[in-house]
């Protein structure tokens, strides 16, 4: 099936095993644009970039970017000049096979950080990826791109003529930041990189960025967005019944892509939709949203289906964000249990108010909403529960 | 045995069972100082505070505090004016009790967050706990402060003529910023009020800032510090060889009380002592040493005993701070797991490596040496790990 990055046209796309997982499983992907593709990226603000990332953004800043090339097995992060040269060989290499400027091939790894990329096995799967290139790749891409994520996540959408299409992977160390895991996403739409650009940042990043599974921002973080321009007409630009179509496209995408990443995060059994409104802005509402959706002990309480408004509660107040407490008021999908900072005492008392806010918890997705004001900030931010399995998945063993 | 907080002289404690916690263990704590007694106090910041936080620095402010009140049970926090009323009452009947003016008896409560103060119990305890006040009261108060703590904790240290005491409470909600959980630390030197809050700020919250058992700040942080002036001499004022003898003493009891919180951390099997130098300044070196004890990644990696240089180089990536990659070096135990921002290749490969550092993380403190260049600022913080307990503890039950 023609599906996820593949699904517009004007894109070819491969996964195969070049060895980097002990498994045998798919661990190199390509996805290529046709002549003409433009791209833009958004990356992870860590201090800490891996090689590729620092490569990447040279490419772009160049003009460059028809495709990207994707290993799974070593973030190639903290390796420093070494990464740097390890990342240049292998883009130059696969570049090179494929006709291509170097700047016009992106990379991006994910894996182990610290550990070097392994460039016996990069080098030797290239003419592999290269030969596998298909128009009816996305599902191979998808998959390889995987590391202990446990399910390939891709979404599709179409705006009008136009077709929108993507791939991400990450289940941890997710808490982006401008930007977010690895995420692919494709339009057969032309658009020049400058407005490429602004569609990334305005339609894309609020969802991947919205999304933290144990508030720890990766090295690797990239999102890139290609506009094949396969689909023949005019340059789209900004403020015309396309675009306009084509953003709620690109929005849907990502927003598929966010939600898909954060059920399938570390040990999440649920997921948390918090809604936070009033805020005197956007900024402030996201930072109250995003400390309810990282604290642990919210997290365990949502694992073991307990609402315990004080914890949200404190998670407000603890945000770093000027806030009246008399203000607050939080529901746990239809059951008030903050009214104006004060948490009724029949929460304590009558069994019957709690069963109702339990019960809007036990399910996968569990609504939060919370008022603090009347401002008009507004925002939305997905988190994930902390369970055994999360601490099963990251204690025993090195990722 | 005269211990803790009634080690100094001037002091009286008692601890006593007043019915707000179910298993009929002490739950409400007295602890007062002979006239003459000065007192500061160090609070949180949550923005949510609670109602006896609120009512504590008001009398400070206006010059009170010869002794406090504290409740275990419910937290007096998220009750709105009600909360306000609730503490305000029990404080006039405590001071009434004891002949004091209400703006000297100061009041902390730890406990359930929401849940009205059961003011039947805490009335009917009163006269109770007021009869048992007693010079060598000390267990007897560290004990009934105890929420889900499984020890009590107490210190004490003398400085020349001088003794300096204190007890503590604390296990989860703990990542204090600017204050701290519950501490009671107590002098018999003469120190006026203003010269008290520069040894409280100076020497007892750089210790108990320093530890995060779970990066969330409690809505009723609380240090208190009282001088009794019981050993007769001049009232005590910095730049004086007493002085500085005290301060030390006043810091060996913080560090004490703050390492036995840490250890009694929900959960905590392994605590993490991490050392940040050559930071630009204080405030980044401990941005940084706090970004890596509150990684829910590195403390996993902690409880499964897996030095895992990679979590730590991705927290202090996104510890919010400028630094420069290429400066970071990394020690667990003695083992250099970092080389100027590179992760040995060696690490992957030799066996002898992974082990010397797996034998340091092997006890229950683990040294994490960290150097970002060569500027000035240093911080140590403590941190837990990440155990499955911690997930039983607050995934099971209200707290």
């Amino acid at each position: 099936m023609n599906s996820g990055a593949t699904y517009p046209r004007g894109f070819k796309a491969a996964g195969i095993a070049a060895g980097f997982k002990a498994s045998g499983k798919p661990d190199l992907a390509l996805l290529l644009g046709d002549p003409g593709t433009t791209a833009t990226g958004l990356f992870t603000t860590n201090a800490v970039a891996a090689a590729p990332v620092v490569l990447s953004r040279k490419h772009l800043a160049a003009g460059g970017g028809r495709g990207v090339l994707v290993n799974s097995g070593q973030a190639n992060a903290a390796t420093g000049s070494r990464g740097d040269d390890d990342a240049a060989t292998a883009g130059a290499a696969a570049a090179a096979m494929l006709g291509l400027a170097p700047t016009n091939l992106l990379q991006c790894s994910t894996g182990v950080i610290g550990e070097p990329l392994h460039m016996d096995r990069l080098l030797g799967g290239l003419a592999l990826v290269v030969d596998a290139l298909s128009t009816h790749g996305g599902d191979e891409f998808a998959e390889a791109i995987m590391t202990t994520d446990t399910v390939a996540k891709q979404s599709a959408a179409d705006a009008g003529a136009y077709r929108v299409g993507g791939a991400a992977k990450g289940v941890g160390m997710i808490s982006p930041n401008l930007a977010t895991m690895l995420a692919f996403v494709t339009t057969d739409a032309a658009v020049a990189q400058e407005h490429l650009h602004t569609l990334a940042h305005d339609h894309l990043a609020p969802h991947l960025n919205a999304i933290s599974v144990d508030a720890c921002e990766s090295t690797n973080d990239t999102v890139l967005l290609f506009a094949s321009g396969a689909v023949q007409g005019e340059l789209l630009t900004p403020s015309t019944p396309q675009w306009d179509e084509l953003a709620e496209a690109i929005r849907a995408v990502g927003a598929s892509l966010a939600s898909q990443l954060i059920h399938d995060g570390e040990g999440v059994t649920h997921v948390m939709l918090i809604d936070v409104t009033g805020a005197d802005d956007e900024a402030h509402a996201r930072a109250l949203a995003r400390a309810v959706a990282d604290s642990p002990l919210v997290k365990t309480a949502l694992f073991g289906l307990d609402p315990n408004p004080g914890r949200i509660v404190q998670a407000l107040g603890a945000a770093g964000v000027p806030i009246d407490p008399a203000r607050i008021d939080v529901w746990v999908g239809d059951s008030q249990l903050v009214h104006a900072g004060v948490i009724p005492p029949a929460y304590f008392t009558t069994e019957r108010l709690r069963a109702s806010a339990v019960a809007a918890m036990d399910g996968p997705e569990v609504s939060i909403r919370i008022g603090v004001g009347d401002g008009d900030g507004t925002a939305r931010v997905l988190g994930g529960d902390l369970s055994y399995d999360y601490v099963r998945i990251n204690g025993e063993y090195t990722t």
